[in-house]
């Protein structure tokens, strides 16, 4: 619990001691079952509710412990409400929150404190870089300002993120090393057209209800990659070539602690970052907004390590964690994050990490062939698939786009959209099952009623009868006044017969 | 006929007797003005109906004739009463007719005993690959039903040939040579994600109403070739490389015979496989089904190999049947699959053919660049190319996806809808002319009543001026009056005339 | 003006005069503000009529200007009036027309003459190159009729320019050099698949309202390029390779002259044609059609230049016109061909360019690891990237596709609908304050009323009060009258309030 608070009050300076605290060479400190209700506000409020309802009991450290979740529920989650008082602060503060929320979306969470996390994780990889991947998030927001896209999601940060990206990879994959400034700008431009293209991208995939993802960053580093490419005198690439012979794999060589490792420097690689304790801050950072982001993050990062010693990868790839980044995204899209998570879902999710570690060999290795990094090519492509599958069952339910939060108000949503069906389908049953009820009172009561008009008929029969022993002439329409009341006494029969069927 | 009956007593048994017979070298013998009427049942049965009128005549011979066609008309087509024989059956006996049916459907047959007849094929080509490749289709079946996609698609095999074409190309171009039984298990993988995929590429595929054909397969092979690639010490695959220099080809040095042979081979290669004898077997399990299909699938592969000579491919690969499997499958799809065959659409795929072969050495010299096969990406991208065509022109009509079964089922789809709409526009032109010669009618009769009217008022006014000589006190309510009965009287025409409408 | 009233004449034979006037070392001569409004035909009018107006002045040169800016109106813009009249004429001759204006089309001018004028500056680069793009639009126009496609786009000629462009670079590619009969066949071949492609790609495209522009050639030529490859006996191609070293770049030996003549190299590599007196008379055929269209394609063949200096391409490749071509198809497709032109989208159309050339770079080293040039894939993928953003700002106005004509044409559309869209707004609003006028009438009216009602009241009450003392049983009602006085005279000065409000 300690750097989750640590990290609300200043994040930026206690980075370190949270990094102690979940260790990346250990498994992260993930207790899914306890801090699970802290990010779902509902959930949330009603503990709140229940815990104060007994009077009796430990009062005090209740108390603290409801208080504790109040103030985590601020900086947990989207931060809405912190969002909300940032629209009457004035631009330039506005525009640092959805920087920082640019920052973060790359992998999926709307927070700005896990974007001022990622960013410090960043300075703690490199200097360059992070000044590289800052001004790829402003200038790719001022550029959708200035071309007038949707403000809600400018302040999502949707049009942030592939800035970032594009801002840190142009400089990791620069030849010319760190503090070259004349990369500063290709890099704005670039970042000026992460909105274009997304916007651009955004007309197609809308059409089945998909998001861009990371695509506009992709296209455009390969773009200012392979447009200039190793041989450039002015912004050079590092050589990247394809692998033309056998690499030497020696089983009993394999370094497991840097293989466990490999899982936070996985994550770290999301931002081209192969510093294991960078990476460790980025788990923290997703842990504040979502566990389960979180949770499938190291999963994916594991998965990812697996399926490089499955395929015999070279170690050194695996160590660098770039069997890793591609999963850990793919991992975190599908497992909660568009779809509803359900056991059905994690699996699905676990499936799209493996196909997504497959895919990024093959793209690594065809990409080699042009001089480029394989980039969030794979990942992008595993997850619009996964994204596009129909099936018949209900236990995989794709999110419309528009309802896309994070995994657990997903969750929320969807059981919200579960109870109401039931209880649709619930009073629909209610209503018929009263129906019926309802036919069979009204047949039992027309019965009692028509039962009584038979005896009140036959009891004026057997007056007319007297009467009619006066006057024989009235003999003939007796039978005819039996019959009648044969013919109701069937219909009768044949109503109650109805009623119980 | 021989192998036909032969076939559909125990095709399993018998498949070298009718190779022998159909042999590749030789053209093979279709006969398609007589077997045609066999494969629409509804003609099947007008002509057993025809048969059994006139009494006279060699009777017997006529009758075992008619019991043959129905006989026939069993194991042909897509085998519907076999089908729903089947759904009652017990799940293991459904999921063999599934992967059979699914074996088949590469070539777009959905026919359980073609099926059979492929296995056998592949038998006799090798063992393993078979194997594969039912491991393969298996699998994929499989994975469609812990999917839940639908039911009636999986059923028709749907969902199973992307996994054979998975399986046995896996085999194939492995380099660790048959019975590397660590082979099955990125084969089982692979085959699982078959459905996956077809689902996902289906959603995007449906907007145009488009087949999703062999993509699946074309992405998961080429996405585990390149993933592990020549050097790897798993699972390594056959070294393809570019061509880059001038291929040693003289015209004198061609081998007719092999020449020839290519047509079946181009047929075999569909499924991988360079045997002759294999492609022979593959001709007639197509015939069997569909004599269009399989009519098209050889003229696809001399297209293929005539190519093949256009462009100065080097006759080792013509020989091989490399330039002529895509043609194969293109001209098949085109030729009365998804098109209803009349001469235009015969000609167009024939053009596909040749587009087909043209983008087969184009994506064949790509992909060599990347240690690939062009597996049928050419197939696929030029058949939804031509799919995708709009025409003014009625004789280029492309069946709704839903309608598509097999051509001579689609051609008498198209001949009913061609036959609904002229009896349509009959209808309306008959109505139209009806309706003419009513009204010239009703203009007759009007015509001549007002002539009777006509002459009446005359007369009747000749009575009144002799009358209203003795009354001139009458004379100025008479017009009125009169007035009054003509309106009346027409007004009556008019009813009448509206009675008889 | 000359060369414009020369070219009306004979364009052919004045070609040389009309070059040596707009020399394309020289920045080309144009006068937007004074030849703007020759384009618009309904500007053309008022202008007309604004001099005619004034009696006095120099009248006998009015009068020859205007004549002379009728005679204009003729041959600028689509030529409507000679296609309309063209409609009547036999078919070859229709036949040519379609070809002239298909060989125009490249540039989006949909105009003959200017389709006679590239012919010749075709014939002036190259007689057998010229013929091969004659052949190539001739076939695919031919295709189209052959297909039954729309008329009406055959005889804009939308169905020839992929033609002209497919015959074109075969030849300029052939490694057999020029006079290679044979060249015709498959050149015939791929410019008859034009139309197939052109329809299948207008199928996808048109869900997103966009054009196929010149994808169907990039997809044929690279097609037949890489599937005979440089190492091919029928038809080898020029050997094309990816860099593997360090260009050579000495600022100090660049030559200034060359630079500059690279900007109508530039547009002369549009049609694959290096010579600058042609891109200097495919500037004027632009010019007749256009002036708006060429000017930004001067602006888009300086922007890729510039840009090729900015990214340390090989001088070499600038001066050959190589980093232009497809900035000036991007220029000219965004700065006001399928957007509305304005100063937003005018910038837009620079950023287009920009990127254009960033991707034209990338698209060639990504190509030439294939032997293949870069076609014009960057123009086509920029183009269509620009024009699917969306954004929130009306100044951007993409038209529909049915209502795309040329530059000026489209200002007009776009003025008249905004124009509407303001009366309307106009009108609305003039209502409503209509509404607001009567209803404040209307309560004057009513207040008045209500005033000469109360008065009427009270000296009813007066009257009734006299006679009240006379009857002390209506004392009762009179408290109520008066509270019901009170009550209507604030409801009514609330309504009056309401009214000034």
């Amino acid at each position: 619990m300690a750097p989750l608070l640590l990290s609300s009050q200043d994040p930026k300076t206690n980075t370190n001691s949270s990094i102690s605290f979940s260790s990346p060479t250990s498994s992260p400190p993930i207790s899914l079952t306890e801090l699970h209700p802290l990010m779902a506000h509902p959930d949330t409020q009603c503990e709140h509710d229940r815990v104060q309802v007994p009077p009796s009991g430990p009062t005090a450290m209740q108390k603290a412990r409801s208080r504790f979740l109040k103030v985590v529920s601020y900086f947990s989650g989207d931060m809405k409400p912190f969002g909300k008082w940032m629209e009457k602060q004035f631009l330039l503060l506005q525009l640092l929150d959805w920087v920082l929320r640019g920052a973060a979306q790359v992998m999926f969470v709307n927070n700005p404190l896990s974007g001022l996390i990622i960013f410090a994780g960043l300075i703690l990889q490199n200097y360059w870089w992070a000044l590289n991947g800052f001004v790829g998030t402003l200038f790719a927001t001022i550029s959708a300002l200035i071309l007038q896209q949707n403000r809600g999601a400018i302040a999502a940060g949707l049009y942030g993120y592939n800035g970032i990206l594009v801002g840190l990879l142009m400089a990791v994959f620069s030849n010319k090393g760190d503090w070259y400034w004349w990369l500063l700008l290709p890099n704005v431009f670039m970042s000026m057209m992460c909105p274009i293209l997304s916007s651009a991208l955004a007309s197609i995939n809308s059409r089945w209800d998909l998001p861009v993802f990371t695509l506009p960053f992709n296209i455009l580093v390969c773009l200012h990659m392979v447009a200039t490419g190793h041989y450039n005198h002015h912004f050079p690439q590092v050589l990247i070539q394809p692998r033309s012979e056998l690499p030497n794999i020696t089983w009993s060589e394999i370094d497991l602690p840097k293989l466990f490792m490999s899982v936070p420097v996985g994550i770290g690689q999301v931002y081209g970052c192969d510093n294991p304790w960078t990476g460790g801050i980025f788990i923290i950072s997703l842990f504040i907004s979502s566990p389960i982001t979180c949770a499938h993050a190291v999963l994916g990062s594991a998965v990812g390590m697996v399926s490089g010693l499955a395929l015999a990868a070279p170690f050194g790839d695996i160590y660098f964690g770039l069997w890793g980044y591609n999963c850990v995204l793919a991992c975190i899209a599908i497992g909660g994050m568009f779809y509803a998570l359900t056991w059905q879902v994690h699996l699905l999710a676990i499936t799209c990490a493996f196909f997504c570690a497959y895919l990024g060999s093959a793209i690594a290795n065809i990409m080699s062939n042009f001089g480029l990094p394989a980039c969030t090519w794979p990942f992008c492509l595993s997850a619009l698939t996964f994204l596009l599958i129909t099936t018949e069952t209900k236990k995989i339910f794709k999110l419309p786009l528009a309802k896309v939060t994070y995994p657990e108000k997903n969750l929320g949503f969807f059981w919200k959209l579960k109870k109401q069906e039931k209880a649709e389908r619930a009073e629909k049953e209610r209503k018929e099952t009263e129906e019926k009820k309802k036919s069979i009172e009204d047949e039992i009561l027309k019965n009692e009623k028509e039962q009584l008009r038979l005896e009140l008929a036959r009891m004026e029969e057997g007056k007319r009868t007297n009467e009619a022993s006066d006057d024989p002439l009235t003999q003939d329409p007796e039978p005819e006044a039996e019959q009648h009341v044969d013919e109701d006494e069937t219909r009768q029969n044949n109503l109650t017969e109805a009623a119980y069927v």
